[in-house]
């Protein structure tokens, strides 16, 4: 008999050789018929493969991420197979699951693959997966291994055997499909009730420009049609509401060849949304008693030595620029230069909580491929604090952080958002993590307490910390329901003592500060373009770039309209007049598209009587107003900063 | 005869072989005692040369700065004089003039000179300059020269000869010294009046630290006693003042070895005081029609090739990040990303004057040597703006920048200053400056107009315009006198060419837009280095780091206090409590010492008749006043950035 330990601590006795389906059956049928995968001493199986000693059990489902991920490799399978009964001969490479989807490349020989043909791939796919038929895994020796690629005259899979070891090689079939595979995979077909084939696109052998261009082709599928539904116009949605594209209908940012890929030129209105998002967040934190620092955008190579940022963080850092002997390399990170400022001048107990604040701007390079609009980029301005306290502090001040992101999550409308506790593995202490076991225990009880306490929504993940401590990760869902990973509250009781800062504590004697870094509106970069797909263009006034157009009916009411707009600056609102010697009809409707929150027209009426009539974005006309009352109005709506 | 063009166009003949000085004799004796040299066919000469061909001629006197040059020069000749008689045998490597005096470097051999010997120098130099010897130039052939300094065994000099061509040396003596010199010089020592010697110091030949360390003394002379002792009286009032005893003293600013030379970390005192010129910067252009940008720290390559700053600028840029075949340099100026922008969308007539501004964080690599405070940085925060506009707009958008630098001046109590209008060199055309000898003519002419039209005091200075265009350069005195370059204003008719930026014009047809670059502010760094010295750290209310210090009498008061602070920080008020139990005294002292405006003593009949009692620093006691009086006093000095 093996001992099974579950999630909640329960052990069970089972038989050597049971497997996880076995175990959900032992527990419910209704449990069995959700299972996908399993995670046994944290490693994700086969929910069919049996187990053969003691362990540690989790029910992997559709749920979980990692179920996820094994429904759409097992998918990518599916999908081979079909490829194979349409194209005879065709040969694999690699055919991973993404955060959605997957997608498999392939060489088709001289045979093309059309966007007709994808259509009866779905269906061949469909076909097969009510087949029911099992995944099942095999262990094979390399040499076998070789031989049945040789023989296929596969050349890909022989070159992924290359650097495969012996005695860990296997292989997957499901009904007339077997590929080389670590696995795992779900039970059967079955469960692939939904499925749609999304692109075909060139992909070179192994990225590399100078190998064969592979067909690649993506897909989607899932264990219900509605959810596939859901997503494809969650698609359709985020399309419309694409921040590339809002970003240049509005003149939000451009990006210059000859100034880099991934370096965001902030136009005018794009500056305005930024200058407000600063403004509301130095108004919190100073509300929160943070203090404001300015730190340069450069620094000597041993700061990033003392820091540990070198060299294991160089493959994400620009690369140095060398004079006079020394190395300074662009910072990834403000945390070093914060770090200086603490330590430019005795700090006591009494000095404690310090809380640095800085929108500073960091530079990381990112794989060209890699970059996307404003989502993966190469400069990034950062909402950066880094928050110095004892250890007797720290529950307080990471409470308040988690608080602040709530605040931010109500202006902004957030309704939907996790926080992932990120934990280190013991077994990577020394390599991945500093080598602190009592540290990263003491510390991430610490968190998971802070958590629990304020009833705040959370999972855990093993092995995602920071290298100097846990962290939590925000994911937030926008509108449309897609999800962004924004912003990050770290713990860290490492970078203290590799810088050496110290506070004189109570007992007169030196103690090292813990850290807290924090950045709860992430980068500018990432946050506008998530509130660019948010509100699909269409911002609350007080982030609005232009806040107001005048909208005069003819050319006799400019001079009234220039009483208006002088009294609304005076109100700090941002206005404009429309004084082209256009019809009032395509005055609107271009006011309408460039997503101006409001639109005061102004005829013989409105100016005889001091009044406006006000058109707010999306919702039409809303009749008559006197001046002073609209003013009124918008400044509050701005200054409450309403959604 | 010869024909010699004075300053305001009149032409004279004299005889060929007449001296400056002679000229100076024949239009007035008075004229003539202040003549120390002269500008002819814009070099500078000895007063006392013969000139023999047509030339326009420009006499210098203590006024000019090719005055004090000229003074300064000599002076280190007297200096040198005296030193001989005082170590004979001492050999002499260089001795130039500086901004403020001079310095000789010299050989000593085994003696040592000290601070005592200072004062029986400066008696030497006395009497030696009341000798009113003439200042003698002798031109030499090489080989003669090195003959001289063969048999002196001076290997100084023969080194310094080496790179000499034969028929320009020349030697100049006075008195009992010799010395091979360019010149030029003041006609004879008497007008040296006033003499001080303020420091030794070693400095190692040729500035290596592999060769012979000299010694270098330092003096400074006047044509007066009573200038001598204005000057010491600044010297010490600026000691005081000094921006970065000051800076440390006040937490304004920290620098770090492992951050790197040259490169500013603000504090939260510093990061206050940059907040609020950005505020008043972002205030003002605003109101001036700006927009502002934000963008990126870095570039690739080929932007400053387009630019024209590589490779003419690079010895002042940081070295590139070379990365995937491109190369990345640090901006040492935010123009190029600013037109960038421009071009990112179609612009018209209609789009200008546009007005980009950006608080933007520029890099120069200024050598190891020349770094000093907050004077001389590495990475500078830039009041930067590009004016993109017509021919026709350009008179009008130039005057108003001129009118914005007055309107700061007034702010910040700046009574003196000047404009220096830096003119191109047309000899240099295509080598220094972009060949465009019609476009120069032009816009100096326009620049010029304005600065008349204005009234504003102006100096013209010849070769000292930019590549692109002529400039202004501001400059500004400090409270006590001391000069500072702050600020310019430039034209630029060449950028919007390389950059290939165009409008369309009226008549529908592109056009290059005239742009005016403009920094009234300067950089945070040195702006915030004169302020510092400019108020001695007492910073006006609306700068202060903190504004008001509550300092109750006793313990009990405090709550008292809490109700005045929250009521004071509800108002936007920097405020603090002094809670320690320490003696009235004392807090007043230190208060005082951290320079804050205010401080508020509450005692029993403070808190009884809710009222304060004000000190005002630097003004002592002032009274007491209810609490609302006061904050309605504080806030509306804070408002009206009173001075």
């Amino acid at each position: 008999m093996i001992n099974i330990t579950l999630p909640d601590g329960a052990v069970r006795q089972y038989e050597s050789g049971v497997t996880a389906l076995d175990i959900a059956r032992s527990i419910s049928e209704g449990l069995a018929r959700k299972v996908l995968a399993a995670k046994v001493n944290g490693e994700v199986w086969d929910a069919t493969r049996p187990i053969t000693g003691d362990a540690t059990l989790k029910l992997v489902t559709w749920d979980d991420s990692e179920g996820k991920s094994t429904f759409w490799h097992s998918s990518a399978h599916l999908m081979a197979e079909a490829v194979e009964s349409m194209f005879p001969g065709v040969k694999f490479w690699v055919g991973p699951p993404l955060d959605n989807g997957f997608y498999y490349d392939m060489d088709l020989g001289d045979r093309k693959m059309s966007d007709e043909d994808l259509q009866v791939l779905e269906k061949k796919m469909n076909e097969l997966a009510k087949k029911n038929s099992a995944y099942i895994r095999k262990e094979i020796p390399k040499a076998e291994a070789i031989g049945y690629f040789t023989e296929k005259g596969d050349e890909y899979k022989l070159d992924l055997l290359q650097n495969l070891e012996d005695g860990k090689i296997t292989f997957y079939s499901q009904g007339n499909f077997t590929d080389l595979c670590r696995g795992p995979h779900i039970p059967n077909t079955s469960f692939i009730k939904a499925i749609k084939l999304t692109n075909i696109a060139g992909a070179y052998w192994k990225g590399d420009e100078k190998n064969k261009q592979l067909t690649r082709v993506y897909g989607i599928t899932f264990p219900n049609q509605k959810e596939l539904d859901e997503y494809l116009l969650m698609l359709e949605e985020a399309k419309k509401r694409d921040h590339r594209k809002l970003g240049k209908e509005l003149s939000i940012f451009t990006m210059d060849d000859e100034v880099g890929q991934g370096l965001v030129l902030w136009m005018p209105n794009g500056t305005i949304i930024i200058e407000e998002l600063e403004k509301l967040a130095k108004e919190t934190e100073a509300a929160a008693g943070y203090k404001r620092v300015v730190t340069p955008h450069i620094a000597k190579e041993s700061l990033y030595l003392t820091s540990g940022h070198l060299p294991y963080y160089k493959e994400s850092m620009y690369p140095p620029m060398e004079l006079d002997g020394t190395k300074y390399y662009l910072k990834a990170m403000n945390c070093p230069h914060h770090h200086k400022i603490f330590a430019a001048e005795h700090k006591s107990y009494k000095d404690l909580p310090l809380r640095l604040a800085e929108y500073g701007t960091c530079y990381r390079y990112e794989q060209s491929g890699e970059l996307f609009g404003l989502m993966r980029v190469r400069c990034l301005h950062m909402n950066d604090a880094h928050i110095y306290c004892t250890k007797e502090q720290f529950a307080e001040e990471f409470k308040a952080v988690n608080e602040m992101y709530l605040k931010y999550f109500k202006i902004f409308g957030v309704d939907k958002f996790v926080m992932r506790l990120s934990l280190h593995d013991p077994a990577k202490l020394g390599q991945k993590y500093v080598d602190e076991p009592e540290l990263w225990k003491e510390t991430e009880e610490m968190v998971r307490a802070v958590l629990i306490d304020t009833g705040t929504p959370f999972v855990e993940v093993q092995d995602e910390a920071a290298f100097y401590g846990p962290k939590i990760d925000v994911q937030i869902w926008s509108i449309i329901g897609r999800e962004f990973t924004l912003a990050t509250n770290q713990v860290d009781f490492a970078q203290g003592r590799r810088f050496k800062l110290e506070f004189t504590n109570k007992d007169n004697a030196p103690e090292t500060p813990l850290i807290i870094h924090r950045a709860p509106l992430g980068t500018h970069e990432r946050f506008i373009g998530f509130l660019l797909e948010h509100y699909a263009g269409k911002f609350p006034v007080w982030l609005a770039p232009l806040q107001a157009k005048i909208l005069p009916i003819s050319d006799k009411f400019i001079p009234y309209c220039n009483e208006v707009r002088a009294k609304l600056v005076k109100a700090g609102v941002r206005v404009e007049i429309d004084e082209r010697s256009e019809k009032i009809g395509k005055k609107i409707r271009e006011a309408e598209l460039s997503r101006v929150p409001y639109m005061l027209v102004v005829g013989e009426k409105e100016m005889n009587e001091s009044m406006l009539s006000v058109r707010r974005q999306g919702k039409g006309d809303t009749g008559m107003q006197p001046v002073l009352e609209f003013i009124n109005m918008i400044v509050d709506e701005i200054e409450e900063r309403k959604g």
